[in-house]
């Protein structure tokens, strides 16, 4: 019997948020490879074997799973979100890169899943509905003097800003540094939102603005920082809405 | 009985991408709206209605929309992919904000889904593994200068740099300028990944090199022109993967 590997999101919370295509991956694996708190989200199967490990060991993990693979078993990954963004799929290509030969002949699939910023975008209305990126704001893995320079770039072209990883335990000052960083480039009224938990039962989403916006957030938390175009509708007995124009300032839509 | 407008996000191609909130959202309405092919993958169902619309009419579409559930219907406008990103959910804010005051009273819900940029990265390995941007290529909604400015902002900076909206018959230039600014500032070696239709029976997916890139595509197509850190593993008897290291160069992952 050959093995297989397959990456699987998620998505953000429970069973509402995840694709069959995701189900079927589950329930096929003989094994499940994944961050624990991952992995309880997900319902036991006799004869499916379940690895849990901590959130900072993303490459052993993946050698685990892909090892696991080559000796002919059919093993899930699980993934947040979506594993392709600041998350699983990039560790076992790396881990592919760098491991024996074998691996390269294993079979490899990834299944996409919805990514913490198209949840918390999803809840407040439309804030990546012009051009928009995606950065970490860890500093585990690259130079803080890159994240500011990107910072810096996707300001001033007028990028609507999702920020992954804003702050943790060991990263506390990273998120306000940020702030601090794009207070330069955008107005104080941009709109800055918060998503934590999206899916899940302690969800939180909140809007704020750039001059008012305090760093306190923590893993599980998605900020999106608007462009000086995103607009908040006020809405009499309903949250406000948060989006950003399709067309460009002064373009007819 | 009042009304509700839900703009649910039906993932990349058939049911097997669509969430179970998704699927709920649309089982729930009285009405369906949306571009005619994307609503051409649902079911029917007794007593929903269809309201099929040209792709071109999202201002139309929207406002229909709302009109709608504001009589006191329960309406699901459909969006292929995230409802978020350059789709459906930003044009009904854009509707809400300049119609009548009753508008903003009403029960307007987003469903989040898989957008394209996720699904190509999915079939090819982990392109969008380190910080990367999502830009649409139409200049129907901004100046093609500002696109300029953006692809310069993006490649200088070193984000992965996903175009949707690549070109169209209309629009038949538009990819070839993009790959002629980004050679400025990318390595020709930089990968560059298309990907047509995916999840769907005609889906195309193939990996190509920034100097090599020719401009052939269509709406249906999503591009992927990674960084400079961005790799591609060949693998004996299957197809290659492509990825970005989470780690920016020199740095331990």
């Amino acid at each position: 019997m050959s093995g297989r590997l397959t990456v699987v999101g998620i998505g953000p919370g429970d069973a509402r948020y995840r694709t069959p295509e995701a189900e079927d991956a589950l329930a096929a694996a003989d094994a499940l490879y994944g961050y624990a708190p991952y992995l309880d989200r997900l319902p036991t199967r006799q004869n499916q074997a379940r690895c849990p490990s901590n959130n900072r060991k993303e490459r052993a993990r993946a050698r685990s799973a892909l090892q696991h693979a080559a000796e002919g078993t059919c093993v899930a990954l699980v993934s947040g979100g979506d594993p392709g963004v600041f998350a699983m799929a990039a560790a076992v290509c790396e881990e592919i890169e760098a491991g024996p030969a074998a691996w390269r002949s294993l079979d490899v699939r990834v299944v996409p899943g919805v990514t913490a910023m198209l949840a918390v975008a999803a809840r407040i209305g439309a804030p990546l509905g012009h051009d928009f990126c995606a950065l970490s704001l860890s500093d585990n893995l690259k130079p803080w003097e890159l994240i500011e320079r990107r910072l810096d770039a996707a300001a001033r072209a007028e990028f609507v800003i999702a920020l992954y990883n804003p702050m943790s335990r060991a990263r506390p000052r990273q998120l306000g540094m940020a702030f601090e960083r794009l207070r330069k480039y955008l107005p104080p009224t941009t709109p800055v939102v918060f998503g934590r938990a999206v899916g899940r039962p302690d969800e939180q989403v909140s809007v704020t603005t750039l001059a008012m916006a305090e760093d306190s957030a923590d893993m599980a938390t998605l900020v999106i920082v608007g462009s000086p175009q995103t607009r908040v509708i006020v809405r009499p007995g309903r949250s406000p809405l948060v989006y950003t124009p399709r067309a460009a300032q002064g373009w007819p839509a």
